[in-house]
């Protein structure tokens, strides 16, 4: 951002901050806000200020520190009301857990320094996790592109014996085209992302890259924060409505699909943004890999697949309903699209089944989406 | 409409003006508008003031009754404007078609009264078609409707073998559960529309419904339209975003889905607006039935099968990048959501296999969606 590199949030010591780039802000405005309080940590998962499963970890852990330095034998309280704020990305659980037991014996006079140092740690942990993920997702997409160019043909689905890929007029050139759901970039992690991730490293070895990034109604993540993210890297890309995913990947526009994940089970079930599922699908009838990137710490092998269910988080009617933006005069406005009269029910994630599912990216290495992989990866 | 029945297109013959509901202001504006000339007409079906297949080719036919009224020798430039409206939905084709071998031997004094004559021939015939259609799909909610209650249990998905269906907590009732996306209502058509006739017809029999509306972007013809609709019938509904389709199917809370079509091909294969294809792919994933409804004239028997391409209608960006609606103080204002560095693609249309098709409903009954059955349908 104007030649300054940022992390989505960090701690400053001198004035004993914690920051945050505030994401309900983008893509108008790049606005930096400090969390001072536990209430202030909670608001800010709560509203979206930061979002994305890793981040919110992240986020939560700092909320711990946050709560520590007013009151020192705040901790359960803390973990409780941090783990209120959003239900299904397992992220959360796995910071205030890790925390917990890092606190547990922690004497009232070093525990909020402890909480501190701990945040910090996890933070660097997921910044160095998620360049990994992003090394070797970047090695399949370069074999994936190795494999386009090879063929000599502008997508890897052309001819695609179905018959059902329509590439001739269509494709809009040669790149290796990449599609990815919602924002799982930088600002959904402490820095680099996951999918994201994938496609930063993927464009630094010079492979070229053009990304079709779903809208990601009803908040917009790819609209907003995806673009900007892509735009600030230079890398080419196109935003399309979510439901309009499916005619690109039928018209061989689409060479891979890579989305992140809020939580996947112990089979590999992968549970996501809402519309991840139907996008599986469609990659799927179209002979199209579907790949999700994410730290090991996103998969919960308490879950033992999506046969048992998780709560999937229903949000407020009014992110569907209203809209905001930028007025002609370049004030900021929102608008109530439909009437309240309208009944909307907002679920916020679904579930794509480890069927359709090529392989999980993690920052160990790329895996099937079934069990046996899953734990042999988590062991290594 | 406050008590009065009103048509989306109709002609008043003491001030001998065609006057057409602008859907672009709804679902906050109810306003009728007069279409005074060619380039009028042109305008309201470019800028989708009215739009939905049938509804386009009525209101090209009263354009040419527009252009001869002006001009008695138009016939030609009338045709060949309108046509270049909008490019996918056949049944612009087939009412200009119609229209200018109706008018081929029509002499100069009467070719604009012969126009108007066959215009309002027209329209009556599709608002009786659309009855039709609505009576033969409410044969078919009925139907399963029984199956679901004889079954005993709130959906038919429930305790699916797939064991996908997780119907226990989140199945809002026990009403016949389907699914619409866009609007193929009274609004896309004269009158009674294709799938809401269905439904409205279900509904008139004293079936317990609930529809799932997808928001329907970029235009949002299901939040605005098709909850406005539904909401002036009485009948019960949620609006969802297009995306979170696949969740509710994978979740057993839809029965049945239903769409309009703008184009079938001979082999069944159904056009229709951007998300059509992923939600088919998300109904045959959970085995929900998913039905197209359509009057004949929307069965292209020139277009063979989806692996001949026909024209797929690309629209602005700013459908996609703006939004609309009404700020606090009860004005209305349009937003920019997404800066104009952010490059669009904005597809229209997509197609659906005729694989993943179970039937189409038309005004002659319902068939299965392949060649043999259309042919017999349209001959018979």
């Amino acid at each position: 951002m104007e030649g300054r590199e940022y992390r989505s949030i960090w701690y400053e010591p001198a004035s004993d901050q914690v920051r945050i780039i505030d994401q309900t802000r983008l893509p108008h405005h790049f606005e930096i806000r400090t969390l001072a309080t536990l209430t202030e940590a909670c608001e800010a998962i709560r509203a979206m200020r930061v979002r994305g499963a890793p981040l919110i970890g992240i986020t939560a852990a700092f909320g711990v520190y946050l709560a520590l330095r007013e009151n020192p034998a705040g901790l359960r309280e803390a973990v409780s009301q941090l783990q209120a704020t959003r239900p299904t990305a397992v992220n959360l659980r796995w910071a205030l857990d890790r925390t917990a037991r890092a606190l547990a014996r922690e004497p009232p006079d070093s525990i909020a320094a402890r909480a501190l140092q701990f945040a910090i740690e996890l933070a660097d942990t997921d910044s160095a996790c998620c360049e990994a993920i992003g090394e070797h997702g970047s090695l399949l997409l370069e074999r994936l592109w190795r494999a386009k160019t090879n063929k000599g043909h502008p997508s890897v689905n052309e001819g695609h014996p179905s018959g059902r890929g329509h590439p001739s007029t269509e494709s809009p050139g040669h790149p290796l085209q990449v599609l990815t759901h919602c924002n799982a970039g930088a600002l959904a992690t402490v820095d680099w992302g996951t999918a994201l991730a994938v496609i930063f490293k993927a464009a630094a070895k010079g492979i070229p890259l053009h990304v079709w990034v779903d809208e990601t109604r009803p908040r917009n993540q790819g609209a907003a924060l995806t673009c900007w993210e892509l735009r600030q890297a230079g890398i080419e890309h196109s935003l399309i409505v979510d439901s309009a995913a499916g005619h690109v990947l039928s018209r061989g526009m689409v060479d891979v699909c890579i989305t992140g994940s809020d939580r996947v089970s112990a089979a590999g079930d992968v549970c996501n943004k809402i519309g991840t599922y139907p996008l599986a699908l469609a990659a799927s009838d179209n002979q199209v890999p579907f790949y999700a990137a994410l730290p090991v710490s996103t998969i919960d092998f308490d879950w033992p697949s999506m046969e048992s269910p998780i709560p999937i988080e229903e949000r407020g009617a009014g992110e569907v309903s209203m809209a905001s933006g930028i007025v002609a005069e370049g004030e900021e406005a929102e608008v109530r699209q439909y009437p309240e009269s309208s009944p909307i029910r907002n679920f916020a994630f679904d579930i794509t089944p480890a069927r359709l599912v090529s392989g999980i990216i993690t920052e160990h290495g790329v895996c099937k989406a079934n069990r046996e992989s899953l734990a042999e990866l988590a062991g290594g």
